[in-house]
């Protein structure tokens, strides 16, 4: 089977521990020890988030003041570099070393005219009081927003359109190689020319990795898209005494179902869009137990709409 | 023709111009206008330096200091995927699109044992004052330097062995896809075991550019060997009243001249390896000119020996 695997960037650096590469590698390790063997038996491609690792870039930014800091779409392409060569080296590890695994920078392409740039809504970088909230915007022209007692930068997350480097990808997902592509939901970029070019440039934005997992595993045409976090499984009324867990659900009762925004309602999102395009299960569930996911054990599948 | 062209870090950050984002576009620009055009009619690895990318994210690294610093290995695996994206987006800019560009996050095997982990000789990162000098080699364990005036951490640059991902790298050149690879002379990695898992993990080293680039010139049986930097081509004498240029020269008379440590000097050593395995040519050159050294119109040509 050819299978995209989505991985939560928490889970390579977790809330509750400082994020130094002491961990992070250490979370990669158990990371890969689950992925290696699924795709010991699947063409894998296999794409993470980078909420954590971009959010240190950007405190390392903050701090570093004799310039102006970088702009996201570099610090993207930064961390596709950091967690693409920790997950290829440790999946490597892990595997007969005749398989090949390919860890590709990947753009992808974004509609300048996305509403998203004109409501920046993911916090991002250092947590200020408000008279720095204040100078910082007027410095580097960004938007500000409360968050909780602080307040932080908030970027564009628009919707992923196009990922240019699909022909490759596939090219070596046809040939056996083990693919990281994507990190991050990918480096976001838009159409643009200038002098003697013409073609793509990059934006001051976040792309949601779910979102971009999904447009690659329906352009890939994969059989599966396996979306692994933290959790067990998608929950209806989670948190609430009256909480249930969602074992099998499909993809038209999923979309009736209102999740807050935040971690989950982008991966019931991405879930239901490769599901209703592909007609093949999604599933969400945790890293623990990803091959279980697979055949259906564990974490919540999302199937194909009921025949009418 | 397949060529390995290696490109210099200090073409992409000027040590004249502060280290920022839109000085390193422009200089991307520049770059990606010359070489679109080599790869409009050849196969192509570009392959590229990291010092002045890798130097200011040490400068940021050092600057945050609510947690250690990150390694060397993610560093680089950092700047790999910033230069990579910058140079792959400007150069399918500037080809037709159906031209392939992949950028791969490329690890380098290296010796445990190389002499050059026990004689670090790399500076990198920020400039100290004796007493800090001493307190951050005692905090990290990091030897430190005399470098003008202050004191600089030292790195140890081992000797390039192996490149793990040379067949993915092979198998896309032979798809006409043109190849980003190895940037920053490649991640330093080194064999080494654990529990669950054999093979490689990160060194704390960097990796010369040019020799990391000559191997893989060889690997591939490329055809040409061209390594693009600021000056116009190798000199005898450099910065003497008597310095005269070297227009050819083959890899004999080459290997009998001493060239001062530093930058041009492991140049010389990339090119005679590449051409004395090989028995074809590699050019030393200014990436303004990249057409005309391949074509021996510019830059000092290093060709195979006379027959004897």
């Amino acid at each position: 089977m050819r299978l995209v695997v989505a991985l939560g960037g928490n889970a390579l650096l977790r809330r509750a521990q400082a994020p130094t590469a002491a961990h992070q590698l250490a979370n990669v390790r158990k990371a890969a020890t689950q992925l290696a063997r699924l795709a010991g038996e699947h063409d894998l491609l296999l794409t993470h988030g980078n909420g954590p690792q971009v959010g240190l870039l950007a405190l390392q930014a903050a701090a570093y003041t004799a310039i102006e800091p970088y702009p996201l779409d570099v610090l993207g392409a930064e961390s596709e570099g950091m967690l693409g060569y920790l997950l290829e080296q440790e999946l490597a590890n892990r595997m007969p070393a005749a398989r090949a695994v390919a860890t590709l920078i990947t753009r992808v392409e974004v509609d300048a005219d996305d509403p998203a740039f004109q409501a920046p809504s993911k916090p991002i970088g250092p947590v200020y009081s408000r008279e720095q909230a204040d100078a910082v915007a007027a410095r580097h022209g960004w938007t500000m927003a409360a968050d909780g007692p602080g307040w932080r930068r908030v970027v564009p997350s628009p919707r992923p359109l196009r990922v240019p480097g699909l022909p490759v990808i596939r090219g070596l997902l046809e040939r056996g190689t083990l693919v990281i592509a994507a990190g991050g939901g990918g480096i976001p970029v838009v159409t643009a020319q200038g002098e003697g070019w013409r073609g793509l440039q990059g934006a001051e934005a976040v792309i949601d990795k779910d979102l971009c997992s999904a447009l690659l595993a329906i352009e890939l045409q994969a059989d599966c898209l396996l979306i692994a976090t933290d959790v067990d499984a998608v929950y209806l009324d989670w948190g609430l005494p009256a909480q249930r867990r969602l074992d099998t659900v499909s993809a038209d009762e999923l979309s009736r179902i209102t999740f807050a925004p935040g971690s989950m309602a982008p991966k019931v999102e991405a879930a239901i869009a490769f599901v209703k395009a592909m007609k093949r299960r999604a599933v969400i569930g945790s890293l623990d137990r990803i091959d279980d996911m697979l055949t259906g054990r564990a974490g919540t599948e999302v199937r194909p709409d009921d025949p009418q």
